[in-house]
């Protein structure tokens, strides 16, 4: 008798591999979130304190079970955004363009840790409130490949491919920066309005199109 | 001494020219909104309620300053949705698919007017509410022609054609249904999800590609 888990398990990768062979990715879809420096998160949730770990999402990141209110320069508050975690240098709030309008804020769209002189948000907690100076973009659409894949099909950390989205409404990412690690998943991360506009949702199959 | 207004013109005329030439088009985006047939206007407003005119949008189309409110499954609302003027045959709701996570519904993308088999909505107004059973949509990627652009550019109503859009996140649009009537304007109309996935605001350029 086969084991049946056996058997799923060699489906799938078959599967994944043909995918893969042609180009194709999985799509993650990014909600607004914050990352959270050292300090900032004494601030906000108590000298010490320690997040909790929700869900792993790739190496070392996970979310959080905690949130936090931003509020803009509008006044007005967007509640539950989730922390994630572990603890980075500085803190860092990605946001879609759609929450700008809410907030009144015109973040850059830029690659992850690039805050230099990007945008301002009040961020409150349970026990603190942080007027960040400087920390809110809109998250550059990129893709996430390990050094096998990425070496397998030419591409290397840094490059920029177009990714061709199938389905009801179908669209070109144009300059999608690719970011190569040993700890990554093979995976393209999109924010709400990208999702929204391709009618794309988690786990999503597109097509890298490499360039050179 | 020559008429600055004169100068004026004829350069914003010759600039649209080049555009044109180009096959550059304007971007007009399309919050959500709603049309009314003249029985639920009067269910919403009252017995022969008729609907003010703000602003003019395109032939004899117009932003009311009447305004509803709309309830789905979730039970949530979103307030403050624009009626659109004169009344229509039959009441459409145009919403975004990041609406659609607010309200839990499953709109279709389609073309306006295509309201059949389409989703459910409750829609309220001062004197009455409507549980309106078919009609709400996310309305298609679509652009307006005026029959001389058209036949200028070697395009027909009903044809698909793609659009590149260029900027801080460059995006090409597939297959965006063209429309052309007399009345039109030469506008692409797009939703507030397509608009701020690729960073396009009203009045923005992009480029139509003929597929011919």
């Amino acid at each position: 008798m086969i084991d049946k888990s056996i058997v799923e398990q060699a489906v799938r990768a078959a599967v994944a591999q043909v995918r893969s062979d042609h180009g194709q990715i999985k799509i993650g879809v990014s909600q607004r979130h914050i990352h959270l420096s050292r300090e900032d998160l004494d601030v906000l949730f108590g000298k010490g304190y320690e997040l909790t770990k929700k869900k792993t999402l790739m190496g070392r990141e996970y979310a959080a079970e905690e949130v936090v209110t931003l509020v803009g320069p509008s006044l007005k508050a967007i509640e539950k955004v989730r922390v994630l975690g572990p603890v980075r240098e500085k803190t860092q709030v990605e946001i879609s363009r759609t929450d700008t309008f809410i907030l009144k804020v015109s973040p850059p769209v830029r690659p992850s840790g690039k805050v230099e002189g990007s945008e301002r948000m009040v961020i409150v907690g349970p026990k603190g409130s942080v007027y960040l100076k400087e920390g809110v973009i809109i998250a550059n659409r990129h893709i996430h490949l390990t050094p096998e894949y990425a070496e397998n099909k030419g591409i290397k950390d840094g490059d920029l491919v177009d990714v061709l989205v199938e389905g009801v409404k179908p669209t070109k990412f144009f300059d999608v920066q690719v970011r190569v690690r040993d700890d990554f998943n093979v995976e393209m991360h999109i924010d709400t309005d990208d999702a929204n506009s391709a009618g794309l949702k988690n786990g999503d199959l597109v097509q890298i199109i490499n360039k050179k």
